[in-house]
């Protein structure tokens, strides 16, 4: 068995040894994904979608319960409409794909496939609000985007990806700050408890907003690594999208006014976080909350009278308990089958042999711990219900710990270029509000960016890391996927 | 009440009138969907697209039942790939949209946005299937596509539309048939049981079938004004693709061999269909399985006290019971919401009053019959339940009936021509197998063609009612959208 596990562990690098090429392997070895054959677009695989679908469910729910609802807006974005607001073309018109022949006919005006729909959005809250009745519109929308990527990676950087985008628009600008930094915390709270991913949230610099918005909201969880991975944003913008397109209504006073607006999204790159917050040497760790599988039963000496038919029982007793069970029978080795759900993340595996059936007993194997634990299958469902709950909060204080271990406090500028090249992780320091420190940080460390500027602030001196000028803010720094 | 009730209506035409214009204003008015700037796509709005969603829900748990798999392929085709199977090509390079440019540079080679994923499964399909092992593959993709239609109608025909493509590889042609005939059985089930559409079934002639396929089999439901929507359509590929992109694999004999193939969908066309099938001159009527709302609960004199408290409490019984309801408080007239919810198609309203209060007891009206039923708020839920469950039969009859009153049989090439121009509907009628046959009824009738040889074929006569010759089949034939 031993034997059996090492070969197959064999196959994937070491985090320690290169950590891309760990990545890599988990990807493909975990069978999430694919390459294709278009330059930038992968394949989901069953495994890596089903992960998706999860994950779609447990925000869908969130967003509706909180009045938001689903609609669907063509894929293409007319050059003219795109254009209209400033920003927001000179954001996203250079990494556009162009649709630019229709049928047989070479188009007049070539379309964008979408990269982001605010412009699509607007042009129809133009036709469909008039009134303050009409307020708030709280729409969603689950889609694939496009954006031609120079260089990509599976499920961080890809020239196609899946996501929902949040858009809404509001009577006040109260209103349109709270529904921002609400569904910020929608994204927090299902980091946490959905992916045992503790993060970093705050407001991003001018700098790094999104474009054409007055101000966005960001999650930047932090990975195994000490990379930042861009988690999620949330964007307030003002009325400044509604004046570009003329969208107004008649207020409560009589006077037309022009309303605000936000927009939210995440995307498959959750999927990334995942993979390089929890993973390991021996491949995926799933947070159960979104793990297809929650529970692997294997089967031990199955050929024997009485074990597959009691395995069967058990599988269909999980299941209807609302687990996510996959029992495999198949005609590989035990070893081989351990680390097959080993590599694929499932939480617990569950041992089931016909000594353990004569002792009415079963084995529990947590996926983070690799803890054994032997326990009746009188109350298996709470036992295993436990070990996945236990999983769920090892997970979440492991990704913590990291991510306190890997924070470090510059003071000085060269601290702060001693923690960009030794200490990998994130990075707090003073700064002055200059894009131009921003930008020589990024300079002097090959890459390290702000990550945003967290809701609380620690006062950690009064000037500047990068010129000594008096700090306006403190910052979160660090490299970024 | 009545006045309001009418003015409500007097804005849609009648179907006896312009049943295109009461189609029209029906998808509006029902707030549905909205036109978009780009030509031919649409926009699903949220009523439009919660009503997606519900058939989504049904048909993807009808899918993982039976084993199948989601996955998600790139949106692109390169046309390299796209011309691998030359039926197949032919049949949809005229109808692409083609991305020429990505980011600022020219492509080398231009993309389609996909119509259809055959060629896109087949390439991922070589790399994944190497033994019977890997067999079957039952994917599964919900995706949009995009057909460069010239003229079109929302829901009916439109540029983009939202669809699912289920895709499977088989190790033998009869696993491959079987599954082929499974799926348009699911399809079936699927109409009658959750759309209350029965519908005529069978096989498309070699006239009709999808490009590159050896068989496809289609749902035909036939619309309120006797014109035939293709429904869904289940094709068996035989191992032409697989030749076509050299998918092989290694069978239990040893020997190397090439799988067998199906494809299979349905669109957001459906909710056109159930539009046309159950809609009246009040509007839509939709079957309670995929209603955004079953019940509109609207309180009567909602400005007396404990008239909205009841109702609220009312509201969170019928939820508690799984049902979606609505209770509108608006400020608006009784008479404007009882119309509003008959033209968004809710097929129970409950009316909720102060005597009603007092007696303990409300009001149920069915959609369909517009019957009034007055219950004990003591066992509200199965009466709400009941009618749900009645409305469903009502519809299902009613469409049952107007498919066999608008079905005519004809022995005759005058006979045919008569029921073409004259009775609106299908037609039963033989057919000697012969292409030329089904051209010249296409022509002379202005567009009748054959919809499908059903399963079950009657014998009306011995010859073709074409061309007189010895007849192959009984074709049904009809115009459609």
């Amino acid at each position: 068995m031993a034997k059996d596990n090492k070969k197959m562990v064999e196959q994937i690098t070491s985090m320690e040894e290169d950590f891309t090429q760990w990545y890599t392997d988990v990807v493909k070895k975990a069978e999430l994904m694919d390459y294709s054959s278009i330059k930038g677009c992968m394949i989901f695989r069953p495994y890596g979608y089903a992960i998706w679908e999860n994950i779609q469910k447990g925000l869908d729910a969130r967003f509706k319960e909180l009045g938001h609802e689903n609609v669907y807006m063509p894929m293409f974005i007319p050059e003219s409409l795109l254009t209209k607001e400033k920003d927001h073309v000179e954001g996203f018109a250079p990494e556009c794909a162009w649709v630019t022949v229709g049928g047989e006919n070479k188009l007049t005006e070539r379309l964008a496939v979408r990269p982001t729909s605010e412009t699509l959005f607007c042009e129809h809250f133009r036709d469909v609000i008039h009134s303050y009745r009409d307020l708030p519109k709280l729409y969603n929308q689950w889609c694939s985007v496009v954006r031609w990527e120079k260089t990509t990676r599976p499920f961080l950087r890809t020239s196609e990806f899946l996501w929902q985008e949040g858009h809404t628009m509001h009577e006040t600008e109260d209103e349109a700050r709270a529904e921002t930094l609400q569904m910020l915390k929608v994204y927090e709270e299902f980091y946490l408890n959905a992916l045992a991913i503790p993060a970093v949230t705050g407001r991003k610099t001018e700098k790094e907003k999104f474009a054409g918005a007055e101000e966005t909201y960001t999650i930047e969880p932090m990975m195994h690594n000490g990379v930042a991975l861009q988690g999620g944003t949330s964007h307030f913008f003002g009325d400044g999208f509604a004046r570009a397109f003329d969208i107004t209504y008649t207020a409560r006073d009589n006077q037309v006014r022009y309303p605000f607006q936000t927009s939210w999204g995440v995307s498959t790159r959750m999927i990334g976080a995942i993979i390089m917050c929890h993973g390991d040497d021996n491949g995926l760790i799933l947070p159960p909350a979104i793990a297809p599988i929650q529970v692997a039963l294997i089967p031990i000496a199955q050929h024997k009278e009485g074990v597959l038919d009691r395995a069967a029982a058990l599988r269909d007793q999980l299941k209807a308990a609302g687990l996510r069970v996959k029992l495999d029978d198949g005609d590989q080795s035990t070893g081989w089958k351990f680390s097959q759900y080993e590599m694929k993340g499932v939480p617990v595996r569950l041992e089931l042999g016909p000594k353990d059936i004569e002792n009415n007993s079963c084995v529990l194997v947590s996926r983070v711990t690799r803890e054994k634990k032997f326990v009746s299958l009188d109350n298996v469902i709470e036992e295993v219900e436990a070990m996945l709950a236990q999983v769920h909060s090892e997970l979440v204080e492991r990704a913590r710990r990291n991510l306190s271990e890997k924070m470090t406090t510059a003071t000085t500028h060269e601290e702060f270029l001693d923690a960009a090249e030794n200490k990998p992780g994130f990075i707090k320091a003073m700064w002055c509000g200059d894009s131009a420190c921003e930008e020589q940080l990024k300079d002097e460390t090959g890459g390290v960016k702000s990550r945003c500027i967290p809701f609380v602030e620690d006062h950690l001196s009064d000037v500047c890391v990068c010129c000594g000028k008096k700090a306006k803010h403190m910052v979160v720094w660090g490299r970024q996927y």
